[in-house]
């Protein structure tokens, strides 16, 4: 086993560091871990929406703009289906529908989620290894004012509007992580594991609630440094801050450093948060103070290289 | 029970008769059975080429070149699958895909075919009756010199190339002919059944291997009334000449009317082909010698005109 880096990644952000750190390391030394608490089912298909926006990112398809999907993307179906009467709440790219339907029909001819990926990645020319958190399902639910709603549902449909009350994780207590995540959790720790600038709430706690990773995280020898979603008292993308608000929680890094607090040995906060850092500091956490809004290329891979310091 | 005219079709020839016989009768006073044996599930969907054929057809939204599939269509998500290796033999267009998902949606959600088809009918500002054969699975297999071969393995992936011995039915003996079909067969008679111009043994017979059909053409007090689908000893569209050569028959309209001689009352030829009609005037079938090649819309309607002479 090889790999010297383990990354744990929700959507956009995440997959941005993904791109990055695998611009510094060889494809074996790093194991993207994603996040399918988001995954769900529509219009007959299985929808793995981390999944895509990290191999899309990873493969340079993505749409830059729009932060899911493929660029240059056409919407041709979905007037279509627009037109007959279905269900038209989630957009799905003509091009995009493709990832669908080839991941559908492989989970129906019985491969596992992890072994789609896998050749779907190998289609796209992705040399980087890229596993879902899990080959069992797990089910985000956002517990809120308007009752439990399935995630796509309180993202998508409802817009993140409704107030947060909770979140569990349903499935999680029995689905089994990824086999080579599992390894790096035991005896073959590798030399950083790094929480990706994704919400905590609903990228990456699915990750943490399978079954040995937490405790896994808490005990390994590998530091666990996490990138902070937040900046400014704000979420770059997403409802972090709001819903860390509902949670009763401030959304500062200080929050998010206490939130991972039995975990994290480095939280990365960006250069306009420095002031929280010697509160961060008083919980035993080193902070680094770095720029970690990803606009460009070079952004990503300097925020993974700060990511990286020390680790090798 | 309104219905006047019962209209048994497959798919492009078939189509283009039940739009004329469209304009020429109220809705209620038509009823089209469509061919069901080359429904197939591909890439996880369900697929009923012939209903769709006959569907955009009357919605006028069919290709008028292409034969299948939808005017204006686009191939963004073909491009993409075949990108990422997913099987590309058969072509499915952006917008006719939404037709495919909402059905295999609808299928699974536990409605049948026909009141999927009525749904999609409803959305595509169709007024006429629409039916499948049947709500049960029937596929055709085309015994051929390189083995028995489910129709679309058959007629696309294949391209028509083997050479045909037989033909079968797969679940005809068990399948329920569409309610409302079976009624017309019964004692509710039409004024007349008409079997458009499709391939005999690969849209026709499919329908008339249902339980009772056969049976109950024969016995109708309806007249039935076939329009050959062989013009000048070639079929227009589709290898139903080729077929024929295969199976030991001569490619003319004689041949057609023999194969049809224990269900009709009356055959439709190509003026082209009028030398032929003493000969199948003498099994004892009427023949109405006409332009049955439609170009036009003015040329369906005209068919359909002398389709419905004397029938009202």
């Amino acid at each position: 086993m090889t790999t010297n880096i383990l990354a744990l990644c929700g959507g956009v952000g995440g997959a941005k560091l993904a791109l990055g750190l695998s611009r510094l390391l060889k494809p074996a030394e790093l194991l993207t871990v994603v996040n399918t608490g988001d995954d769900f089912r529509h219009l007959g298909l299985h929808i793995s929406p981390d999944l895509d926006t990290v191999m899309y990112t990873l493969a340079g398809v993505a749409d830059p703009e729009r932060g899911w999907g493929l660029a240059g993307e056409t919407w041709n179906f979905m007037r279509a289906l627009s037109r007959l009467g279905g269900s038209d709440w989630f957009n799905l790219g003509d091009q995009d529908l493709a990832t669908h339907i080839y991941r559908t029909q492989g989970l129906q001819q019985g491969l596992g989620l992890a072994a789609v990926t896998q050749s779907l990645c190998a289609s796209l020319g992705i040399a980087q290894r890229l596993v879902p958190m899990s080959d069992d399902p797990v089910q985000t639910i956002v517990c809120t004012d308007q009752g439990d709603l399935p995630f796509q549902d309180y993202f998508v449909r409802l817009a993140c509007r409704p107030r947060v009350r909770a979140l569990r994780y349903a499935g999680a207590d029995t689905a089994r992580p990824h086999p080579d995540f599992a390894a790096l959790l035991g005896n073959d720790a590798p030399h950083a594991v790094i929480l990706c600038p994704s919400n905590p709430f609903l990228s990456i706690d699915p990750i943490l609630s399978l079954p040995g990773v937490r405790a896994g995280l808490q005990s390994t020898r590998a530091p666990v440094i996490a990138v902070s979603p937040i900046v400014g008292g704000k979420a770059l993308k997403g409802p972090a801050a709001k819903i860390m608000a509902e949670l009763g929680l401030p959304a500062t890094n200080l929050a998010i450093a206490d939130y991972y607090r039995d975990l994290l040995n480095s939280l990365v906060i960006d250069d306009i948060d420095a002031h929280e850092a010697p509160a961060i500091e008083k919980l035993g956490i080193e902070v680094r103070v770095v720029n970690t809004v990803m606009r460009s290329l070079q952004d990503r891979v300097e925020l993974a290289r700060r990511c990286l310091e020390g680790t090798s």
